[in-house]
C-alpha cells in the first residue's frame, strides 16, 4: 500500500479507503489510486475482499431473450450504462424464450452472487426466483411481468400500441386486418393480441379467426402465416406484425409478392424509414426500458423497500407510409 | 446434502461431486441435483467455494465497442453460446472506442477474477493487460490485434475485403471512388484504408486525397464527408463505406439526394437486401468471429500453451445492386 500511496501522491489511509470502497474519496483521487495499483501490477480482487465482508460483488445479472436481437441489445446497452454509473458490471445471458434456460441463467448468475438481477421473463412460473429475492437479491422484471413472484416491473403499453395500430389501419379503410403475433404464451404477445381484438371491436370489425396467427416468428413460421392470411378466401388487406422479428420476416416474404398488404409493425427498427414504402410502426425506446429497469434495480440495491411497482412506458405510432397504402 | 441427495435420488457423494464440480457425474444427474438444490431453496455460491480453492469463477469478460451495434451484439451472442457450452457466464462492457474506458472495463472484469478475457481493442497500447496475462488470465483479442501485448487474435480479412470492394466498383466503370472510413486510429479502419489504396493502385486509379474521409461515423460526420466527396469539383461516382454504421448513416443521408453514387459497404446488415437498390456489401459473420475468439479463449483456459496465434477469417463480396449502378 505504501508504494501505491507514494505513486498516487496520496496517504496510505486514502489508498485503504479506495481499496475498501469506503466513502470520502474524490472520484479523481480514486482513479489515481486505481491507476497506481494497476501500474504497479497489483491486481484488485473484488470477490475476495467483498466476500470476506459479506459485501457486494459489483455485478448485476441481465437475463433476456436474445442479445443479438436489436431490441435486447439496445436494452442491454442502457442497463450497462446505468450499472456503470454505479460502479457495477453486467452479466448477460440469452434465454431464447426457453423457461428452462431462463431458470438456469438466473441460477448461474445468483450462484455468482450478483447484487441484483434484471429478468425479461419467459414461461409462466417465476416462483423459483423467490428464494433469491428473500435472501436479499433485488429482482426487477423488464418488458414482461413475472408470474408467481412479486417484483418491480417495467413494461411498455402493449395494449394501447396494438389498439393504435388497428385504429390507424381502420382509418385507412381496412376491415380485414391480420395479426402476426409471437407465441401466445409470451406475455407481450398476449397483450398485443388483446389490444388487437379491442381495437377491432372499437372499429366495429368482426374478426375471422384465421386472421390471427400466433407463433415464434421465424422465416418459416411467418411464411406460413402469410399464406394463411393472404392466400385463402377473404384475404387480409392489412397486417399488424407483433414485434421487430415478425416485421422483418414479413417484409422479406412480402418482397416477392406482386400485391402487398398495408402493414404496421410493433417495435421500431433500423432502416424502417428507408424502405419503400417506409414502414409505419408502434415505436418505443428499448434503451428507456432498460434504463428504467436498471434504475429500479439500483434503487432497491440502495435500500428502497417500498412496495413493488409496475411502470408502463408509453408507445407512439410513427406513420411512414406502409400503414396507409397497399402496394 | 442429505436432503438434496434424497430429493434427487442420488448418493450424498454424488451431490458432493456436483457441488464441487468434480468429474464422473452424468450431465443429466448433475441437472437433477442442481434442480433439487434449487427447489430446497439452497443457494449455490460459486464465488465462495471457488475462492476457497483458488478455482474458477465460471465467468469470462467481453470488452467490445458497443453492444447495441448489431456487429457486436451478434459477436456477443456467439461468445455467450460458447461460454455456455463450458458452463461459463459472460460479463460484457462497451468501451465506446475510448481507450480509457476499455482499460477500466478490463480492470473491473479482472478485479472480479474472470477466468478469461476477450477484448476488441481500441487505442494503441494494451500492455496494461500484461500483468493479468502473466497472472494466468488468458486474453484473446477479437476484430483487432493488441499493441504492446502478445495474445491470440481473430481478425477478418480487412485488406482483402476493401480491395474486393474497389475492384467491384472499378469493374463497373468507376474511377472516382470515395472511402468513408472510421477514425484512423482504429486498426480495422487503417487496414480497410490500406486495402482501399491497394485496390485503387491495382485498378490504375489515382486517388485525390479529398475522397478519403476518416472519422468516427455519426450522422453529422457522414453528412460532412458526403458533402466533401460529392459536392466539390470532380465528385465521387461511387462510395466505399468502412463499416455498418457508416453505411447506414450514408444511406440515410443519400436518401435526400436526387443522384446517388454507387455504394459498397463493409459489413453486411439486416435489410440490406430489401432496400432499393439493395446494398452490395463485403460480408463476414460476426458470430463466427465471436465463436472463434471464444474457442481460442477456452482452449487457453483448458491449458493450451502453444505460441499465440493470429487467425484471419475470410470475407466475401455480396453483389446486390448498389455497387453496380448509380441511381
Amino acid at each position: 500500500m505504501t508504494d501505491v500511496a507514494r505513486l498516487a501522491g496520496v496517504s496510505v489511509k486514502t489508498v485503504s479507503r479506495v481499496v475498501n470502497d469506503e466513502p470520502g474519496v474524490h472520484p479523481d483521487t480514486a482513479s489515481q489510486v486505481l491507476a497506481a495499483i494497476d501500474s504497479l501490477g497489483f491486481r484488485r480482487h473484488i470477490g475476495a475482499s467483498n466476500l470476506r465482508r459479506g459485501r457486494s460483488t459489483g455485478t448485476v445479472g441481465l437475463v433476456l431473450e436474445d442479445v443479438s436481437n436489436p431490441f435486447y441489445s439496445g436494452l442491454t446497452r442502457a442497463v450497462e450504462e446505468v450499472a456503470r454509473s454505479h460502479g457495477c458490471q453486467v452479466l448477460t445471458g440469452s434465454s431464447d424464450a426457453d423457461p428452462t434456460r431462463e431458470h438456469q441463467l438466473a441460477a448461474e448468475f445468483c450462484a455468482r452472487r450478483v447484487d441484483g438481477l434484471i429478468v425479461v421473463p419467459t414461461g409462466d412460473q417465476h416462483g423459483y426466483l423467490a428464494p433469491e429475492q428473500h435472501a436479499g437479491t433485488p429482482i426487477v422484471c423488464a418488458d414482461r411481468p413475472p408470474r408467481g413472484l412479486t417484483a418491480d416491473t417495467v413494461l411498455v403499453d402493449n395494449v394501447g400500441g396494438a389498439r393504435a395500430a388497428v385504429a390507424h389501419l381502420a382509418a385507412h379503410g381496412h376491415r380485414r386486418i391480420a395479426f402476426l403475433g409471437d407465441s401466445s404464451h409470451i406475455f407481450t404477445a398476449g397483450e398485443r393480441l388483446r389490444g388487437f381484438r379491442e381495437g377491432c371491436a372499437l372499429a366495429g370489425i368482426e374478426l375471422p379467426e384465421h386472421l390471427i396467427q400466433m407463433a415464434a416468428p421465424t422465416e418459416a413460421s411467418i411464411g406460413d402465416a402469410l399464406r394463411a392470411v393472404l392466400d385463402g378466401p377473404s384475404p387480409a388487406t392489412a397486417l399488424f406484425t407483433g414485434n421487430n422479428r415478425a416485421t422483418v420476416h414479413a417484409l422479406r416474404a412480402l418482397h416477392e409478392r406482386d400485391h402487398r398488404p398495408a402493414l404496421v409493425g410493433f417495435d421500431d427498427f433500423e432502416l424502417a424509414d428507408l424502405l419503400r414504402p417506409a414502414v409505419t410502426v408502434i415505436a418505443h425506446d428499448p434503451a428507456e426500458l432498460g434504463r428504467a429497469a436498471a434504475e429500479r434495480l439500483f434503487a432497491r440495491m440502495r435500500g428502497d423497500s417500498t412496495p413493488a411497482k409496475q411502470v408502463v412506458l408509453p408507445v407512439r405510432l410513427v406513420p411512414r407510409g406502409s400503414g396507409e397504402v397497399s402496394t
